[in-house]
């Protein structure tokens, strides 16, 4: 049995919660790679939607409106349910009363919607008529491309080669709604090209993705780039999944005693948890946090705080993350949404700050929590969405030895259906871990830079 | 923009709308094939879970309790938002008013789950450890496989084999939910050996799967049969759509002029309409209802009503339908869930009797109709339900030129994220639509038997 939680249209939040405004320490600026100075908001207007760059930089205001506009398509998924997991308890036979946000109803089937739409909405409102993106596994293209369609722009989006090829679904998604899509590395950039020249083979990764993606919108007229995780407004923009979750908890009567997300730039680990991490910071509550990422992309388990490059050709600016290091090849693991060298900037200070902890899940684990998850609540979810599934039976079990009756809260960032071409390698037995080496992580990381060695202002705001 | 509207727990439907014993004229009853006599829900036992039995021959009452435990199942997606598709009537320039009924949020994607978990529920109440059914696209595989789930009851699917291998992510569905799949026509039973040695390279149609699945059931212990579409019960239970809406129209102040979907067997038809159909019955209201068939499989438009075996191999009951045969091979076009050769008993004596119209799509025209639904209204539609939305389209640019308002109501049964290799191929240009040639539809009708030959007695009840 399930038990679901909805608002109503009246209940719907009405502004993001900006967490940098209130978290006890700044992160550090993101810099320029020629100067190594902080960059201002204007530094970013060439790339980004001008209100994106402000509130990528946006230090003071707690909170921000979303625009009526952006409201009404919210209103098309939204509010998403929040679901008491009932059966899945049962399977386990853990006193723990397990909760899931489920972002998986939106049209196209995953949470990255939520920020697609903004960035978008603010695109047009500034006169852009062309957008352009990276994806990977290509939950975010589809979401930008659909959002575009929206609103009448035209969508550009390379798309990681491993995942054009292994979910070719989600390419024929985009092209419904009408975008341009490239696999990546692509000959039709100079980042692309510089790849292939030296990897032939290249199977893709979301920082080579990027940096083709930027190196078009710097070169076409009236275009602007979009990202889909990673950067502080993508997870401002997430935050309403937490924001309703939030309301929602108060209808079921409880509140979290731990919140869980999978992790890969950190927009959906942010967007569930900020709204309600600010709690902790004023010591009113002491909800643990915890984001799951993949055994094979450890950036916040085995990776260092560092300031690194977010793509590959090193096009964007240094920013302060848990990297493994910017030219890092992740495993061709079929959570493509996870496959990421780096942190965001908040997640990364949250996490260096003790407020969140991370843990890293196998390949095999993960699958095997999803279908437990699948066959218990009825929705496939979606590889990456797995880990945090994993990540929560892990903690539901401790409750059997411990006897507590925790509550705790994940989110289902999105639905598998169009990924059941991975489920099928799973039940073939052609699915396997990867195992990482410190060598390895230590190599990659060379390109990376020592935080201390160019920032040392005291960071307190 | 859109506008939709919900239902709260407290006002969802408690009963479905059983329409035979409200119709005009009774249906003719199904035959035992051999003595040609009317058949008896007793008769049907050895095959359907017994309760299904009662229903399939209920002529008696209107308004069939909804048993608690398929109530609670309902609830994890249920109620279904009924949508104002502002954008579209936009795109099109249209005055009329198009409501859409959003089956597609069902975690299987379809409407399909709404027959699949009273089937398995009454399996379950009665004892039966084994499911088994046929499925052409998947989307009823995967909904009986995962209401088999959630009563712990073995599901075996045969699934048409152009089908198995144009959708394999609907097989993969099944698997996740414990499912045995197998492509039909297979050597594991008679009827699918007997079709092989015919026919070596037979692509599978429902009507061949539907044999086997049969005789699966009629040689397992403890193991029943069930069915999809076509059935009495099956398009009993999928009456929660249309009565749904009707609550939901009355939210929005309106009444629906039109409404339309498509039509495989006729339970998401049956479904959407028989709540309405009620009201014209006795006078009240003038709604005409439209099904919506693939020209390639013109059952209704350009087939006959004769007395026919729901399967290849002549294993069912004789059925009062129009047929183009139980021998009839569809094309192999990309709306899976709409190549079946007869129409359920229901529809058949309704369309007789003038209470609804059908029309024809062709594949290209239903194709063309869902892009413009998912650039305008954000859900890329299962190909089946794109033949309602092209008979939508239809109708709402008729309302240009005569200037009306209609208020047109259509089913989304499902959406076609899952299917994105047919949309692939309509892009790639590699779709076509298919002539059917009046010959063969002749040829095909030789096996089917003339009504009035076997039963003249007055129909009146």
């Amino acid at each position: 049995m399930q038990k679901k939680y909805l608002l109503s249209e009246d209940e719907m939040p009405r502004q993001w919660y900006n967490i940098q405004a209130e978290m006890p320490t700044r992160p550090l600026p993101p810099l320029n790679p020629a100067t190594k100075e902080p960059l201002s908001a204007e530094d970013l207007y060439p790339v980004f939607a001008e209100e994106l760059c402000r509130q990528e930089l946006n230090y003071k205001d707690a909170w921000i409106d979303i625009p009526p506009k952006v409201l009404e398509l919210y209103k098309y998924y939204r509010c998403t349910p929040l679901v008491r997991a009932y059966a899945l308890e049962k399977a386990l036979g853990t006193p723990a009363h397990i909760y899931f946000k489920n972002e998986s109803v939106s049209p196209m089937g995953s949470h990255k919607l939520n920020s697609a739409i903004p960035q978008a909405y603010y695109c047009k409102e500034e006169g852009v008529t062309n957008v352009t993106t990276e994806t990977g596994a290509g939950q975010w293209g589809a979401s930008l491309s659909y959002a575009a369609r929206m609103f009448g722009l035209e969508a550009a989006v390379y798309q990681v080669k491993i995942s054009y090829e292994q979910k070719p679904y989600r390419k024929s998604i985009m092209q419904t709604f009408g975008a341009q899509v490239t696999p990546s590395p692509s000959m039709s950039t100079r980042a692309g090209k510089d790849i292939l020249t030296k990897i032939p083979n290249h199977q893709g990764s979301l920082g080579t993705a990027i940096s083709e993606a930027v190196e078009l919108a710097r070169t076409t007229p009236n275009c602007k780039y979009t990202l889909g995780s990673v950067l502080s407004h993508v997870t401002l923009h997430q935050t309403i999944i937490g924001l309703e979750a939030e309301k929602q908890m108060e209808l079921a009567g409880e509140y979290p005693d731990i919140v869980i997300a999978c992790f890969g730039g950190g927009s959906n680990f942010g967007g569930i948890s900020f709204p309600f991490m600010r709690h902790n910071f004023c010591g009113d509550k002491k909800t643990r946090f915890i984001a799951a990422e993949p055994s094979s992309c450890p950036k916040l388990t085995r990776g260092s705080f560092r300031y690194d490059f977010g793509d590959e050709a090193g096009y964007t600016p240094l920013l302060p993350m848990f990297t493994l290091g910017h030219k890092f090849r992740p495993a061709n693991i079929h959570a493509g949404g996870l496959r990421y060298h780096g942190a965001g900037v908040i997640v990364s200070q949250l996490l260096k700050d003790g407020f969140m902890e991370a843990v890293d899940i196998t390949q095999l684990e993960s699958f095997d929590a999803g279908i437990l998850f699948a066959q218990t609540e009825g929705i496939i979810p979606a590889p990456e969405s797995c880990h945090a599934i994993a990540a929560t039976i892990r903690e539901a079990k401790k409750c059997i030895e411990t006897g507590e009756e925790k509550v705790i809260l994940f989110n289902l960032s999105g639905h598998g259906l169009i990924d059941m071409g991975s489920y099928d390698k799973y039940f073939s037995g052609d699915l396997r871990n990867y195992e990482l080496s410190d060598d390895e992580i230590v190599e990659n990381l060379q390109d990376s830079i020592d935080v201390d060695s160019l920032h040392s202002d005291p960071q307190d705001c």
